[in-house]
């Protein structure tokens, strides 16, 4: 493959993934009542990786993890973005990125569109300490934004703690100083009125 | 500082940041008509730098070009986003954003602020291999996305031919291969009516 062919197949690629601008999340954006989407949410990860990684639980490759985040969610440029709480939409998750996953890293140089699509797989398995802190980040930002934005997608969703606290147990084990704080945040989210206090059967629609 | 502190400045400064979703640039985004934001801005060149760095004029090295790329902007966070044709607000640019940077660093831990803080100014300066490829990203960037949008911000503005070229340079110098494909977009835009051939002055409104 010629340099030139090579720089033609990236930019496709540069330009199909601006798709992921348009793929919007439920959580919501800071001082802002407009939804939050997976370019802009994947840019705050890369963020708190670089600014958060001494408090892995385990060592971690900082630059690994910002490619990792960078590149998490692109297969939702075909799959959509699948609300975390919704069990239903849960089910054919992994089937729909996969396709996603397939036509898009494709287009990359073959090398190149391995090296990245490996990265993807490897956040999925969450079977490596780079995997498991990139998952904790993505876990986390979701709690945030709703702390900041009273409640946001909880409330829209009718969100118990319990249901927060079970999905996110990841949080606790790999950034193990940051789960007082989640705590405490999810007690305000009960207080405050945005958060369901016990647990609740969540149906594929996520209310 | 003990890890509970450093984590409380840490988590005040990914909340603080969250603004920079909120700062909108001239260019739009594929496929919308809507301007495009500093994070999805940022998060694009991020992954114009995994992809791209082989192309670098000089050796880069592309996390620390990834991470200048992900900083770049947020000193728009006060400052605002400055319009690149738009020479009367370019006037007081730099203090504007000196300013936020004073700020928005200070909120982080000591050495961690420092780094940051001395990326965005490495970024700034242009002195370096990373920073001039960090920034031929950033000049590149908006001309594929007026290509994708059928010449968005430049028709809003009337921009020509000759004031991009002039804006541009660095492109050229920096990644060379990309070059030739620059040039054919600018030509196409002419040719789509979407610049304008000649030059022309520009007023502080870009108009």
């Amino acid at each position: 493959m010629t340099q030139k062919d090579r720089l033609k197949s990236q930019l496709a690629f540069l330009h199909e993934i601006d798709a992921v601008k348009n793929i919007f999340r439920q959580t919501a954006v800071s001082g802002s009542v407009r939804q939050e989407n997976d370019a802009e949410h994947s840019w705050h990860l890369a963020m708190m990786a670089m600014v958060l990684s001494e408090h892995a639980a385990e060592p971690v490759d900082t630059c690994r993890v910002i490619k990792m985040v960078l590149v998490h969610d692109l297969v939702e440029i075909d799959a959509g973005d699948t609300f975390c709480y919704d069990e239903q939409a849960a089910l054919d998750k992994s089937e729909r990125e996969t396709a996603c996953a397939d036509r898009l890293f494709a287009l990359l140089p073959g090398e190149q569109g391995r090296e990245m699509r490996a990265l993807w797989e490897e956040f999925e398995a969450q079977q490596t300490p780079d995997a498991r802190f990139a998952s904790a980040l993505d876990r986390m930002q979701p709690i945030f934004q709703n702390h900041y934005t009273e409640g946001h997608s909880w409330v829209q969703h009718g969100i118990s703690r319990d249901q927060v606290l079970a999905r996110n147990t990841i949080v606790r084990d790999a950034i193990p100083a940051a789960w007082e704080r989640v705590l405490e945040i999810l007690d305000n989210g009960v207080a405050e009125g945005w958060l369901k206090a016990g647990d609740k059967t969540i149906n594929h629609k996520g209310q």
